[in-house]
């Protein structure tokens, strides 16, 4: 429900615009009509037409866009604890494959589970990000690896979004692993599988955007590329899993194509952040796989801010390498692990996490935007980025609604 | 408010009992009574006069001790995040220090604040732990460095187990760091501020446990040794933060007095293990501490498992190198940073938490046991580590009562 106006008042608005640090307004106001933001600035400058207004005293918090959480797989059948517990306990990557785990028995799971399985679980953890103050959400497929599994997905990403007052954006990711039946037939994969299920979930209304998995154990960039050739037919903008684990130049032929992002980038060379530069590709950096991979590359950083490449953070939320649903947590281990200020933590759930999605009415707070807003019991924020596992949300307004 | 009689069925219990894994009892049934656990087994053993109570059918779910959070520092003034950014924006200790910040800021601002004001901080972070299905929760001073605000803080500190349904054990931490007007005179600081401040502490019932800070930056082994002489004439346990950056043998020295517990423990050495081993102290391992300070020296926690020291994990609550309200976050961090089992995490968090503050009746589900009870919408117990940022608890029972 949305409140026609609303007039928001004794609060620090985040505007994540200007040029002074999280583009701090002190004091502010807020107008939201319609579900969008009316009017923002110092209370003081109020304009006299909504002076009149019913206001709403946010006792001096924060308030900063709705955040944004640009990649995640939480769409999916099953989980991995088992496989987390056996390596605990020094089972070798090949016991544990022998046991049926890793990727395989997600795929499996997910093939197994129908679409109200497989929504009421990715619920549980949608629900979670919403109660951290997300409002827009990315789900990607890539765990069916059939067709008709990956489109299953795609329409419980689009369940999760209708059963949900949260904005989900879809990422049709077929090219996520080579399935066991196509074991050294990739590119077989990629044109009985793939395109096909692409083109079908395309037709669908299903697809947003079109990711991939460059890696040695997933796919080379010339397979990619021939996804994301189809992609441009139908005019989908592309992203791509990159430099996660190596450095196969992908994020360079994802910029090459004009993506919206290029996410993990832990092994991004210098002439892949040029490329990225060139393209005004998003760094999406995904500190709960390189934590959970106890990884020790670092993302390059220093040279992604020398070159101007936006960065953005997200949870990556997935069962195997990273199954993390806190996107406040993934602010603070941007901050603790990869070194990002946090102010590059906050823009990075935010403005650049909206770029990742190719958003723009989203991720700053100025007067046209969605009043997707979160409220927060902190005095500054960079105490959203310094706490560990403490959620200080007050309030949450998705278009205007509480 | 606590239920006379209650039959808890359809559940599987964690009981950390007994030879098989997590103590794990499937479909088990649970019988509180007047707070206390009066029988728990396999529900088809249910005795027959507890076969006509009315029955709590707990859906199938997992049921573990309340969870035990057995080394926190939630009680203290201000908090640390306008250091947390100058660091990440690249401004150097010294440049900190002088702006105030470190210990010192924390020690500043909890001695200007008033106990209502610390027990509404405390507060806040002690529900975040409460809603993650913690019943008993260690709370340490040492943020005072005066006799007065020390006493204020074990005050807060009781005050918080008053407010809230969780049972609160407290620790005199007045051996934590030596304070400014101190300075060089760390014995003097011993003699005239520490011992003067614990006695009246005790005096006043406010202290379960004596605890220091044994590192080259704080106490040396001999300055807490006469701490613990201390607390030996006032048949006070004690325990000792100790081998966190320097290996000074704290451990073997706490070990010496019997101590429940030593913490951190990254630089413990063998003979330091040896002596733990022999008396039975337990090792609290504090990933949070760990992970926001970028170590990379590893607790010791092979020759740990095999001395046979009991290991035990915590949030090490603080502002400074630790601001982790998670214990769930904890159990994570233990398994994927010192890749300890998620068996050994929840037992970190249960049996041999208590152990670490010296209790016999919470920790463990068995005949006489506080009813002290987490129920998790979980399948299995692997799933409280394996999660990351992911709150799977369905009820809270603190002494039986939901
Ligand atoms: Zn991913
Ligand atoms: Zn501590």
């Amino acid at each position: 429900m949305t409140d026609a106006a609303l007039l928001l008042t004794h609060l620090n608005a985040a505007t994540l615009c200007g040029s002074v640090p999280y583009g701090l307004v002190e004091d502010a106001a807020i107008v939201v009509r319609d579900g969008r933001i009316a009017w923002i600035g110092r209370r003081a400058d109020l304009p006299r037409e909504h002076a009149g207004m019913k206001a709403r005293d946010m006792g001096g918090r924060l308030v900063t866009p709705g955040l944004i959480d640009c990649h995640t797989h939480i769409v999916h059948g099953g989980d991995r604890a088992a496989e987390f517990e056996m390596r605990l306990n020094g089972a070798s990557y090949e016991e544990v494959a022998r046991a049926g785990g890793g990727i395989v028995s997600t795929v499996t799971a997910t093939r197994a589970a129908d679409e109200e399985t497989l929504l009421r679980n990715a619920l549980r953890r949608a629900d979670t990000l919403i109660a951290e103050g997300v409002t827009t959400l990315e789900i990607k497929s890539g765990y069916g690896l059939d067709i008709e599994t990956e489109l299953r997905m795609l329409r419980v990403a689009r369940a999760v979004g209708a059963a949900r007052p949260v904005r989900v954006k879809t990422s049709f990711l077929g090219a996520h692993a080579v399935p066991a039946d196509y074991r050294d037939r990739a590119d077989t994969y990629i044109d009985e599988v793939c395109i096909p299920a692409l083109r079908a979930a395309h037709a669908e209304g299903l697809v947003d955007a079109v990711d991939g998995f460059c890696e040695g154990i997933a796919f080379s960039p010339a397979q990619i590329a021939r996804v994301f050739d189809v992609a441009k037919e139908l005019a989908l903008p592309v992203k791509l899993h990159a430099e996660q684990l190596s450095n196969l130049g992908g994020a360079a032929m994802a910029a090459g194509y004009g993506a919206l992002s290029a996410d993990h980038v832990e092994y991004l060379d210098e002439p892949g952040v040029a490329a990225m530069a060139e393209a005004g590709t998003v760094a999406v950096l995904l500190p709960g796989a390189f934590y959970t991979l106890r990884e020790t590359q670092l993302p390059p950083v220093q040279t992604l801010r020398d070159r101007g490449v936006p960065i953005a953070l997200a949870t990556d939320a997935n069962p195997g390498s990273s199954p993390l649903t806190s996107l406040l947590l993934a602010m603070n281990m941007g901050c603790t692990l990869f070194r990002l200020t946090p102010e590059e933590a906050l823009r990075g759930v935010t403005a650049n996490a909206a770029r990742a999605l190719g958003l723009r009415d989203v991720g700053t707070l100025a007067p046209g935007q969605r009043a997707d807003l979160a409220v927060w019991d902190v005095e500054q924020p960079a105490e959203l980025s310094y706490r560990i596992g403490f959620n200080p949300l007050h309030t949450r307004i998705f278009g205007g609604a509480a």
